[in-house]
């Protein structure tokens, strides 16, 4: 961490400022500049936040060099990780994941349909929503339990793993029992109450990006979860809040190069909620495995306009096999099995 | 709601979307056009979503025009709400409110010194964080329930209703039981499960809006506090994500009049997280009071570089007092008590 | 176009309203409704602003249907254009195209140079700047004339079509001499001064999304050298501006398949600009293939450090190559010539 | 500027950055640390741009401590600067300054007639725009030299001094004869060869802040017209883009204290702009004079649905004149003279 101080900050102070960061274990050089003082901090700085040290009204500028991130990190874990999901392995060199599915879980008979149809598409996942986080509080708000025993049922008839949302603590072990994978939504991806909890489970979760949140601050979403001792973490893109008005968010492809820099975590995309319109899926699922993604999520219907949710997004069962079967030579070339 | 459909519709699909809405007790007129034909919706649409309606692929366009919203709406409830937080009223033509105390509490002693000291400066009630979202896992988390015990000690010494943020459902007991005016933070303001547990409670809600919500999102939110029973609603309007970076956030203090037109909700403003700089608070401060806010929420500290979260956007006690005695001229200016 | 107008609007206003758009040759038809009235107009209503409509307090919404543009719409349009630049064929079927060189030219040698190398590495294009839109006013701004009749020489020598930005309708004519894809930059994609000007040339035009520009707005400005008479635009997205801050801008891949379904325009994108940083290039320049882009603007550099400008997003020629080889695998998977 | 590089930089790197930066008559002192290195420059580094330092692989991060503007930076000029317009001062401990007229000027009786309205209410000087920027190149243009020599009218019945939009170099003999402040629009914010052609006139200017730019990409562009030679700036926010969808843009008034805080320069609000609604005006208004501002834009009408552009954002003249009284009791409540 470098600071800057002011012109004219007394000696006093800089002493002080030298003290502080000395207690909290860290040396700390002093370059004079006639303009301005500069601290570079050495040693581990993850507990100390900018804005904190901005308090010191002598402070001018704060830059952190080393990443506020450590778990997550990929200095300090070069190989990726890779994450298994009921026995479907993502990340890594393992095989491009698709999990596809409904928005919203509409019943047994509905969702063992979907899951087969998707299953014989191309999908490795199952996905489905059983407790919906929706705008208004008049819409409908998923299945909830029945939703979840639903979805049950579908993977012991096709034998792909689920991926489900957990909106709340009270529902956690529910999600233990049932669900391969935990998905965080992007509006609770600061929610750091629920964080911690799910870093106490023993299933991976799927950590969806928030609309307006930087990666890093989505990093450091992921590091609360693993600093709570669960450290199967998979990214997702779903796109983020802009002020462009064709799409309903603006996909963030280049988070997924990003993500491979910064951490040894998995990332797939999820191009349904990203765009919010089932004509622009396809391409998008396509850049996305191109970018370098590990996996996809697609939102899947077999009738979009009777959905009880997000019907706009959804692709018909036929149009998500076109899809995956074009992903698949897309996959091939840049090297990657699936 | 208005809804076009692209132009070769055939019958059919025109007659089903017809038959479709009726159903669901909304009047249907049809406008044919050479390229587009517009169905107008006549009814309560509040449970339609518009990109429900998008699914459908002959659905070209959907306009809301009554708004989504029917217990914060103005519309239904011309009268201001005005709000009793412990004995102080906020909203209409109460006098304008002045929240102010640290960002976290640090003990007893601390809590009660700074109530005194807002409280000469002009305070009509109490803030103090015990429960802190904070962006690391490895930052101070806050006090939890010793430091709402703190508080509590310093309402009874200067008789001012405490503020503090709740972010999780577990502890709705305790803030039901200690708290004033239970805060939901701009991170959780779409955690629709705290939204739902708090409908619950017979204490009055501090809403503040999303880094990234609209102001619709946001009166929906407060919506869904409503619709569970607690009419008790205040907004507060603490800033926008932007790619701007000399501020924190990009303070919207146009949402102000825009919630005095469409809702009957009080509105006041937090110009200490908006600004994330103690200097740009007063003038933000003054301007929110201009602008027709009802209230002020700030942060004071008496040593900002050692407070343990935020100092940076800490006013000092001096300084404080200074500002609220001109917000007092301002008000006197736009003929509002304070 | 759909209007809505309030609650208790007086008959006489809405003859008012009625009268109005027929004296403009457009067909109303008005909707009763309890809340509203809704009028729907049939007829070209590209020259009517939708602000301009809600200057009537009467007006509560307003809502566009058939798009504001008209030569660049593909619904009167619906056979891709593919414009000739220098004799190499962009967008439809044409094979993908790649522009490639430095962001400023740095002098004959240098230019000529880098044209070899990257005409080696797969470029078809040569792209530089001879006059550069810096921030600061201390900064390089380009060698001006100079540098134009140096990739003159370029071209000589490689027999690729040149690329390069105006800046200014004082030199038109220069560009009209000796350029022959005339690029707008992003900062000037609403300069309408300047768009009036190219839509005079007799050469192609290359738009460059603006910064904070929405799609719509793109196409306006690509409707504005069209509607001047020049009707060979090709667009390049190459980012816009979020809050996020590890890349530059975020690259808006999503706007591929949108000008695509909107417009009979060809569109490229350019991966050096939107993530300013070379190591993101290659993973975006896969991706806009896949999405299906026409082509890529790419930034080369044979000493990044010591370029005049932007050295962090230039690849280097063997870095380029490899790029375009693997660009290459991925056209052909999405059936793509290049 | 502070530079840190990666660890394992060899030695001959921070051998030959060292050199590259003294060749440039700045001093660098060297911090050692495990992790990195940290370099501290001290002298003029206005014309080092950061990105170019970070083209060097083994720079990570780039700091810049002083600011990159010098001519607008108020640590060279510690006193406000008080323009001169036509005879009517702006800044500093001047009166605050009240623009107001139509959007376009829609013919000398029209102009004459609103002056003398505007001038009764209260303003100081006469806006009314002649070249108009318009998104659509169907929409009315404005007026040109015709509507300039109806304002210069308007100036000769009312003695107001007169602000226009000037779009193009073309124009700048015509606004350097008859104009008093010469306005360049957000869309030209950056477009550098109008902000240079401007840094030769003699008239001040009126910079406008870009749609998506940052405070400090606004002072660098009136560090363009100071640099040029023409120290007469005054910057007007404006409302910048982002998601939010019920105002036209996000009025940013934290702007005002930052600009005065940076800067010398006076600085004015324009809030029928940035909110697009005519009935948000009067409160961001007393809001911008409780900030600190030094002056309004405001535009008036006295029938706004006939408006020839803007018509939802113009006050009528009673309205008007009725926002200017309430301003000044705000003005006297902050110590402001008006």
């Amino acid at each position: 961490m470098i600071i800057s101080t002011k012109k004219g900050t007394p000696q006093t102070e800089l002493d002080s400022i030298v003290h502080n960061f000395e207690k909290q274990g860290l040396a700390v050089t002093l370059i004079r500049g006639t303009d301005y003082n500069v601290f570079g901090l050495v040693g581990d700085t993850t507990k100390i936040a900018e804005k904190d040290v901005l308090a010191n009204p002598w402070v001018e500028n704060v830059t952190r060099v080393s990443a506020p991130y450590k778990r997550a990190n990929r200095l300090f874990h070069p190989a990726d990780s890779i994450i298994d999901v009921g026995g479907v392995k993502i990340g890594g060199n393992a095989p491009f994941a698709i999990m596809a599915g409904p928005c919203s879980i509409e019943g047994e008979e509905q969702i063992c349909r979907l899951a087969a149809e998707v299953q014989q598409g191309g999908a490795t996942l199952l996905r489905g929503g059983a407790y919906k986080p929706r705008t208004s509080p008049y819409s409908f708000q998923g299945l909830g339990t029945e939703g979840i025993l639903d979805m049950v049922k579908a993977r012991q008839k096709t034998g792909m793993p689920i991926v489900s949302e957990l909106m709340s603590e009270e529902r956690i072990d529910e999600f233990e029992e049932y669900v391969d994978l935990v998905q965080i939504g992007a509006r609770n991806m600061q929610n750091f109450q629920l964080l911690k909890a799910v870093g106490k489970m023993h299933k991976p979760i799927l950590l969806k990006r928030g609309l307006a949140n930087t990666i890093e601050e989505w990093i450091m979403s992921a590091e609360y979860i693993m600093a709570g001792g669960n450290e199967q973490v998979i990214l997702c893109e779903r796109g983020i809040r802009t002020f462009e008005k064709y799409t309903r968010n603006t996909l963030d492809l280049s988070a997924v190069p990003v993500i491979k820099e910064k951490t040894h975590l998995p990332v797939i995309v999820d191009p349904s909620h990203a765009t919010g319109d089932w004509k622009l899926v396809e391409s998008m699922a396509l850049a996305a495995v191109a970018a370098g993604a590990d996996g996809l999520e697609i939102e899947v219907h077999d009738d979009p306009p009777r959905a009880w949710s997000d019907g706009a997004q959804c692709l018909k069962p036929d149009k998500f096999a076109d899809m995956v079967a074009k992903c698949k030579r897309v996959a091939a070339a840049v090297g990657r099995d699936m």
